[in-house]
Parts: structure tokens; sequence; C-alpha cells
């Protein structure tokens, strides 16, 4: 027992004091929109028309991903899968807590109060998504109390990027490429670089998987895999583009599934097939395909994008991850940067050059419905025109496909920035005492914050092939005892 | 091998009975509903407005909270995995198939005919939740046989319970606080009860977990956690109701959620999580803002609910559960008091609250909606006027709030006195001979009544570490060969 | 290491030219069908009536059905693991975008482009579980690369059958009991028939399941039964059709399960339940009501389907599959001929004794929507008639039940042959050298194909319970090292 990493005291007073600032707040500020209030319905509100019916199919499946998926995703590591899943399950539960507050403010305040629905709660599980993917920089080196102040401080930076970039820059990024997974990886790579521990450069004793911990994160992935087309169109027009949406996130989440046996079996010493490249790589395509998900690029491109996504995510593990490391300081844990940054760069350069190429002929007058801000300005005679055309069309900037190339440029470049700093300033609390960080030779043990089974001493004996020494003493090279 | 608890002749024989009566009965007596019938469709019904697209989604939720859920959340003893799982497995297909009939003579009977749709499932999957439930305080202890009997009691008590309290008391429980969760908590208790084994009130030896098993109810605990807003939604008024309800019971489970981590660590004497907290407290919260969770109580009242129900729960098991089995004989095997007995308890007090908080000024017409009960009678003018503006708005009994509330009081207590008793006549049927009890040195182990694989008695000599000793024998304290 | 069993160039050749001629085709001749393409929206149509919101929920519950389902019960060997659940997701993910192009070919194929939607994805992934079915015939004992092999020839012998089936004998098959299961059956024991392994019929000792693996593959058969009633109702039509397929689907699922366990502890030698048992003879109730599974056959039908589906699924385990090994030379890893031949051979007769007693009493007139094939043709006055009651009713070819029932007889026994057939030209090619084949040693061992976490020899020691010998060496009788 360690009284530096004890959380008797440290994780009850945050999480109280947290409890009690939220719930001040939502008496305060928090209540029903308008499919929610009872109020507000009369005879000309049809119950089945609410929007509770658009959303909550979404939501359940993010919901899925979130606590199942990355919870049984993050649970690989041999010794650390009470951790893997549990902060996952912590973390995840106050993150989305904590958006529906500061998110809320920034999308769904007017008249004095944040107004709830579901689509809050959708919006929020992307927020907490951010939080996830960056915790996968840190996992097995952090406390619950350091991951509690990460998502308490990435929230609000998270928030208020996406309301900048929406409101000011305004782009499209359905996926949430942008927004999201750049975002939250250099968030995470930010924080990461501030929590260097030389030491884990070596290789941890218990950085390792177990047979079972192995089965358990492909059973993460394949949740993760089944519902990411939901993830993917969750925030699109409805219609035709929700549609393609999740045409587009099946057709590339499968071109990389292959492509990543192809390369994982090609790249082997022995030609074997590795299991953490089933476990992430086959992944990238979900995120290669976010910034244009909703656009007319073909199901073709979308097959292609899966290909280029996951092989730059491969040669990232490969290569990029034991670089940043030694080089650079950012102890990549999970490989972020790989199946979130580099995929999300390759994603966001995809969405630019379908902005390019995009012409009413391909997408007739919808054009300006998916392309918002390219509609006409108010007063603009076209938008009359086309308001005949698609009714409810809202009117726009006027840019051009170019303009609006630039813009999304701005907005990668501003949220990369944004998101770097957030994450060192982030870090740089994190590392404050009191935070119950584990010390080196205690990282990825569950031991360390988890009452544990009596049977855990015996999987760590089993690190080793068992044998018995001559005189009968079972040894076991790293055992415990 | 132990004659006594063969399954050989027993299960088999019950099962035919079992099977032969209910071919028989659904021959006789079960009919489709309008909705499933083919020769009631015609041109003027519209088949994307069957009711299957309203409630098929909840009733795919709840079968995965039942089936996935429950199973993986009911394997948690370290030997007992199979029979968890498994058992669970046969008692819910069991009690739903014998709910569609018991449950469908009372709601779903006219024209001398059981009518058969979606809705009936949904039903009976609630039915069966409240077997499961029960199951809950006799697991470790009892045979399939035995669960079997139990099912096949507790539905139609259960069945005549909610029948009684909805036509003749008349409440509003939209989450199934009243009728789901104190019925089968009491239930259950009465069951325990009769069914005390004074030796296990000393610990067994098996009554522990495993990392393994461990994590995989974990598991079962987010895939209930995640669909915990379509179960207590699933029976509501659609549209915002609903709507409510979803945000409620999200918001209650979020914030009992973090409670249960805070008091995990602040009342371990290492400071350090117990893994029990977290499979069970966390789920506090849904069953708190179950009688209210579709009521405007704000978001404010979801979140504190929440705390309340999950730190009640969370000191049921630190205190009650021991005091109940020592001194009541009472021995709750997965803490269903805690769980759902305490929380139903603060749930109906919250919903009591609730309705004699309600207002036409913050409810606005649909108020009646609602509290359908409260609505003016038939020939009422009031009721002509509020239908003017909540078309399809029912008569009702002209209830005043604070009627409403004594009802829900009255329902409340005729429910646990129903539910106890039946519990433990139940119980009483079960300790009948033949019915394949487990002694008590067999109890909390698969091996009685599945064939094991042959890795099992590893697994049980892993229960402590391994060493050999001098001669080179492998010792194991509890070691069973 | 053995260099015929690498994958370092074989997969990745394969996967390289089958994906450069995917991406050729998909460039060539997919587009987006009229509810995915922008340029087809406009003022009349409606975003929320888009043909997703019909396909996309039945879709999400086959994919996880097809990935977490089929995955976890293909993990059920105790080291195999990796590979059941891992070479499903690999045989899945190819066999789902080949069959968009094959089977979009055959049945979405206009104007020289392949439309796709998300109804495409649906029908690909009902051709994915006939790939997968046939699987379980030949786990165990082939590669990656055989598996992707067979996926490349399957879909389109089974897109071609499906198509002329449809097209020429015209069938009513709701649940896809002749063209997915038998077809699925028949082709997977062809395969089987061809890699015969003479070595195999005496046992392998790897050919075993462990205490986690068996609870593992007992969640996917929780998955699978959870969702089942979406795989039979997924491609009825809306309205009452689908409900009923729902209902049935759910009826035959519960007795069957109940059955399994009943007939589980009767012909157990010690009246304990088999694992095995539970893991797949539950689920033969969901095959068992396929063919009939929208018609109005009452739900006490359904109910005895289950009943008999079972008993011939358990039965056919217990003795046929034994028979078929010693004497037919096939190897029916899985019991695919019992979970999917017999039970489809059952669910057939049915679906023709359904036709045959189908009455316009029972159906009213939608009876001419249900059997299609029966509905007036083009010209008739009583079509005219008809299409007032049931409007959108099409002209159909004035077929007798008679008639319709001969139909499907025919359908059976072609689907039959040309699936058998098929599948021994598959597996004859499959045979062919640089297919990675295992040896019969090597069977049933994730290590042929995977670089192992380091506790997999510990997994092995543990195959029989630890002992030292008087020399203090651990022995083990069939531990590996």
């Amino acid at each position: 027992m360690n009284p530096s990493t004890s959380l008797k005291v440290r994780l009850p007073v945050l999480v109280l004091v947290l409890q009690v600032v939220i719930l001040v707040l939502y008496s305060m500020f928090v209540t029903y929109d308008d499919n929610a209030n009872a109020k507000l319905q009369n005879n000309e509100t049809n119950p089945m028309e609410n929007s509770l019916y658009r959303d909550y199919p979404y939501f359940a499946d993010v919901q899925v991903m979130i606590f199942v998926g990355f919870g049984c995703l993050l649970a690989f590591f041999r010794f650390y899968g009470f951790s893997g899943m549990v902060f996952n399950f912590l973390t995840a539960t106050f993150a989305i807590q904590w958006a529906i507050l500061v998110q809320g403010y920034f999308q769904f305040y007017y008249d004095g109060k944040i107004h709830l629905g579901v689509i809050n709660l959708l919006n929020a599980e992307f927020a907490c998504a951010v939080v996830l993917i960056s915790f996968g920089a840190v996992i097995g080196k952090t406390s619950p109390v350091q991951l509690l102040v990460m998502a308490l401080l990435e929230i609000p930076v998270f928030s208020v990027t996406e309301w900048a970039v929406l409101k000011y820059i305004k782009i499209n990024d359905a996926g949430g490429t942008i927004l999201i997974h750049l975002f939250a990886c250099y968030f995470g790579l930010g924080v990461t670089f501030v929590l260097y521990r030389p030491s884990l450069n070596q290789g941890h004793a218990k950085e390792i998987t177990s047979y079972h911990s192995d089965i358990l994160c492909v059973l993460g992935t394949l949740f993760l895999w089944v519902f990411w087309p939901s993830f993917n169109s969750a925030l699109t027009f409805k219609g035709d583009d929700q549609h393609r949406a999740i045409l587009h996130t099946f057709i590339g989440l499968s071109s990389s599934t292959i492509t990543a046996f192809a390369l994982s079996a090609v790249f082997n010493k022995r030609g074997k097939l590795t299991m953490a490249d089933i476990q992430n790589v086959t992944l990238a395509g979900g995120v290669t395909v976010g910034a244009s998900v909703d656009m007319m690029i073909s199901p073709a491109a979308a097959y292609g994008l899966g290909i280029m996504g996951c092989t730059a995510c491969f040669f990232g593990y490969r290569y990029l991850t034991p670089f940043l490391a030694r080089r650079l300081r950012i102890q990549d844990q999970c490989g972020i940067h790989n199946l979130h940054g580099l995929t999300g760069l390759i994603s966001s350069t995809a969405g630019i050059c379908a902005i390019l190429l995009a012409t009413e002929e391909t997408y007739g007058p919808s054009m300006y419905q998916i392309f918002a801000h390219r509609a006409p300005p108010e007063g603009d005679p076209k938008l009359l025109e086309l308001q005949q055309l698609i009714p409810g069309l809202k009117p726009g900037l006027g840019r051009t496909a170019q303009e609006q190339a630039l813009y999304q440029l701005a907005a990668i470049f501003c949220t990369i920035g944004v998101s770097a700093v957030g994450g060192v300033l982030t870090g740089l609390v994190m590392k404050l005492p009191f935070m119950a960080s584990p010390y080196d030779e205690d990282c990825f043990d569950d031991e360390l914050f988890f009452d544990m089974p009596s049977d855990f001493d015996s999987v760590e004996v089993l690190k080793n092939p068992i044998s018995c020494d001559e005189k009968g003493q079972i040894t076991s090279m790293n055992s415990k005892v």
C-alpha cells in the first residue's frame, strides 16, 4: 500500500466537489428542450414525430461503442483489465454529464437555460469520445483522479474549440474527423508529452497482453466496428446524407480491415498475424472516411480511403510511434496518433478534395444543403429558386469551393494548435502533487487501485511457463511473490 | 455424482410437462393481435404505422439486457460462471413464454383469445426481469429445477398483482419501480428466507470471484447500464414522456456511477476500489428514477435521485445485507434488497413527491395524460376542453394529487405484502424433495450441474498461489482433489 | 515455424489482387441507389421516408450477429479462440464487400450500374452469413487463405442460385431457410468432404474447450439468440408480415431452448448439462420457423416447430455427425448439418404445409401479397378487385397452392444439388498447394497463424491438472513443451 496513490481521500473529495457543482448548475441552468417538455405538447404536436425517434437509435449505438466497445478495447493489458474497462466507465460517465453542461452552454443555451434533449446527450457522447481517445495515449500510467481532471479540463477546451470552429470558421466535418479525432489525438499527445516517463521507454514488464485480454480487446474492436456507421452518421443531415454516411463508413471499414490483415502478415517476421494490428489498424477506415462521409465521393473512393488510412495507420504503429517515444518524448500508449491523427489528416485532405470537386451536376441542388456555407446568402434571388427545389434550405455565405477549402484548412490548423496547447497545459495540471499518479513500477497494474481477487497472483505467476526446479520449488522469472 | 441432484429425470419431466401444457394453451387461446394479423390489413392500414415499429426497438434493447446483461452479471462467481449465465438463459426463456400466457390472460385477453403482438413480448420481458431479479437472491444455492418452479409460480403472482394494482388501485409507475423492482425484491427475499442455509453464513470457500469472472460481470453491468434508458421508457407514453424517461434514466445512472466510485474508495480500508461496488452500486440510479421517470421532475432532480439511490444502495451492501443474513435469516446473495428494494423505496417516495408537486403550470394540459387518473371523468365539461388541447385524452377518475399519492402508497404496501407472502410460499414449494437442491458444500460450483472442461480443476487449483512442497507435490490449501 | 503455412506472401498477394479487382469494379460499376443519391432529392422527397430508416435497424442487428455473435460462437476451442474470432472477422468482411458486387450484379444492376443502398448491405450480410455457416464445417483445419478462397467462390455460386431460384422458380422463403441455411449447409459439407482428414477422426488433442472459451461461446449464442428475430424478419414485407416473423422467431427460439436443456440432461450419462448443447441446439428453433416465418401459422405452430427442430438437431449431433464423419468422410466440425441442414429440411416441409393450408379465410386478401406468386396475373379482373383492398399489390402468376408447393420442392432440391456440387468444387480449389493448409497436428491451434502472448504456453500446460512428479518436474500428459 502506497499512501501517495491511495484514493481514500482524493477521489471522493474530487467527486464530491464535482457533483455539488454539477448539481447546482443543473438546478440553475438545465431545463427540458421543446421535445421533452410536457407543457409544449398540444393538438398540433404528433408524439411519433418527437425528435427522440430520430436521435435515440444513434445515441444507443454510440452508447454501446463508448461503454462496451472502448471498455473492452482498453482492457487489452494482461494485468490492467479492471483498470482499462472501469476507468473508461468512470471517465466516460463523468465526461458526458460535464459535457451536457459545458457544451450545452455553447450549443443549446437560450432564454437563460440549457435546453436538454437526447440530441444533447448525443453531442455529449461525442465530447466524451474525445476524452476517451486522449485517454488512450496515457493508459496505464494515470490514476482515476488524473483521468477525471483530464476530462474536467478537456471538455471545456473541446467545447470552446468546437463552438468557435463551427460558428466562426464554419466547416464541413460530418464524421467529426477534425473536431473529434484530430482534437482528441493532439490533446492526448500534449498530455502524454508532459507526463513523459523515461523509464517506460525501456519497456515495462507488465506492458503485455494475455490470451484472454487479447480476445476481450478484439471483442471491443468488433463492437466499435459494427456501430461505427452510426457514429459517423449520427450528426449528418437526415435522409440521403445519412444514408451515404453509413455506406461510406461500412465500405471504408471493410477495405481497411482486409488491408490490415495483409499488412500484418507481410511485415511479421514469421509470416503470422499480430493481434495488435487486428485490434487497432482494422478500424482506421472508419476515421479516414469521416470528413467526406456524407458527400458524393462514390463508393470506390470510400474503398480507396479505407486502404490508404489503414496503410498509414499500420506504418505509423511500426515506425512513428517508437520514433515519437524515443526522440520527441511522446509516449503514445495505444498509438492514437496512428489511428486518429494520421488517418484524420488523410481524411481532412480527402474532405478538402471532395469539397473542391463538388459540382451541382453531381449533387443537384442539395449541394447547397450539404455544403451549407456555399448556399447563397439571404436576399440572393438564387436562394429563393433553390428553396423551391429544396424546401427548408437555409441561407448560407455564398462561399466558393476554394474558399470553403481554405476554411477547412484553417480549421485543421486551429484545432491541432489549440488541442496540443490545451493538452500540454492539462498535462501540467495532471502532474501536480496529490493526483495519485502511480510510480513507474506500478504502472499497468490493477493492484494499485483495486482490491484484487485471490487468483490475480496466479495470473501473474503464469507470465512465464511454470517450471519446478530440482528442489521442487516453482520458479518463474518475473513472478511477484 | 450425487443421485439427488441428477437432472436426468427431474428436469426433462418438468420441461416436458410444462411444454405440453403451454403448447395446448397456446393452441387454444393465443392468436395474433390486430397488428400482426394478415386478415385485418386493408387499404386503410399503412404497413409502416404497424405497432411493431414503435415497440420492437425497445424490445430488442431489453432482450440484450435480459439475456446478455443479466447473463454476464450473474456469472460473477469464480466457479459458477456456466451456471450463472446458463440458468439465467433457461429461466428467462421459460419465464417469457409462460408470461405471454399468464400475463396475456390478464392484459390482452378478449373475444376468448390472448392477442399476441410484440407489445406482449415486451410486457413478458418485464415479467421475466422480475423473476431474474428474484433469482439474484438465491443464486448459487438453487438447481435449475428449482428456478423453473420459481418462475412457474412467480409469474402468476406477479401477473395478478400487476393486473390488480393497475386495474383497481391505478397508479403511476412508468419505470416499473413498484411493480417490477419492489415486487421482485421482496418476492426474492421471501424465497431466500425459506431456503435459508445456516452454514453459508460462515462464508463458503467457493463464494469468490476471479479476475476473469469480475471482468465478465462488469461487461454485464455495462450492457445493463447502456440499455437501461430503453428499459425505463419502454412502456411510457410515446413522445415527450418517453423522451424525458430516457433523459432522467441516463442522468440518474451517470450521477449514481460516479457516486459509487467515490463511496467505494472512501470506505475501502486501503483506499482502493472494490469491483462489487462497480458491478452493482453504479446501477442504483436507474432504479431510483423509475417511479417518476416520465414526470417533469427536472434534470437536477434526476441527478439528485441518482446520488441518493446510490448512497442508500452502497450502505445497504455494507451494513444491511450482513444484518439481514445474520439476524433475519435472509441470505440475499446478490444484494437485491440494496439494488432494487432500498432504491425502489426511495424511488416510490420521490414519485409520490412528484405527484404532489405536479401543477398544470409545469405540465400544461398534458398533466392529465401523464397522471391519467387525475383527468376529469367522462361527462365532465373540463374533459372536452382538455381533449381539444390533447387529442385522444382519455377520461380519468378526477383524482386530486393527494388522492393519487395515497393510492400510490397503497400500491406500495400491497405489492410488498403480496410479493413477500408469494415468495415465502414459493420458497416452501422449492424446498420440497425432488427439486435437486444442492448440498451446502456443492453450492456455487458449476460441476454439480455441468460436464466441465478439463481445465476446470486447474481453475480451482489456482485459487491459491501455486507452490510445490519439498517433495515436489503441488499443494494448494483449498485445492479440491 | 513452417514455411508452407507462413502467410507472409500468400495472404498479402491474395488480398492485394482481390482489392485491386474490387476497387476497379467498384469504380466502374457501383453507384448510389436513389435513396442515397443527393441529386435525386427534391421538394417531393421527405428525408425521414428514406429507405435507410426502414432497413438500417435490421442491418445493425444483423451486423452484431455476424461479427460479435458468430465471432464469439466460433471461438469455442480452447487453443483456437484468436483464430475463431479473427478469421470470422476477416472472412465476413471480405464476403460482404464481395457480395455487394456479385449479388449486386444480379439483384441491383440496371442502367449499367449496381445501385448501392443499405438494402444491398443487408442482402450482402445474408450472403456473408452463408459463408460463415459453411465455415463452421471446416473450422480449425483451414488457413485464412483457404477461407478467403472459399468466400471468393461461394459468394458467386450463392448469388447465382439465389437469383435463379427467385427469378425462375419463385418461392416463399422469408427467413432464408432454403437459400441461406440449406445452401450454406450443403456447400459446407461439400467442402469438408473434399478436405477430409482421416487422422482427425480419431479425435485431436486440441479439439477441446476451456472454461473461458465455453463462456465466450455461450455469449455468442446469446447474441445470436437475441437478434435472430431481426435476422428472420429483415427481408419480409413491412407491417404485419414482419410483425409475425418476429413473433414466430421468438417463440420458436424459446421453445427450442427449453427443449435443448431437457434433452441435454436426459441423454447425459451423469444427468448433467452439456455446454455444447446449450451453445448450439438452443438456436435450432430460429432456423426451423424460417420458411414459414411470415405466414399465419399460429403461435402454437411456431412453438411446435421449435420443439421439433431442436429435437432433430439434438439427435443429429448425437448420432448423425459421428456417422457422417466415419462412414461418409464428412467431418462437420460445428455440426452445421444439424443446426442448419436438418432444421432447414423440417422448416422447408413446414413451409410447404403452410402454403398448402393457406386460405383467404385466414389471410384475407393479403394472402396474395404474402404468397405473391398466387396473385392473379396482369389483366385478370380479380387483380383489380384485390388491388382496391390491398393497394400496391403486384400481379402474380396465378399459381395454386399445390403448384406453389411443387415449386418450393423444386427449389429445395435445386439448392441442395447446386450447393453440394459447388462445395465439392470449391473444396478442390481449396486443396490446391500454396493455400497454407495446416498439417493435421497443427489444427485447432492459434499458434500456427498468430504471434501468441507469453501465457499461451501456460494455457496449454493447464490442459491437465498440474502435478509435479517425484523429481519436481511439472508433468502434464498432453503438454506441449
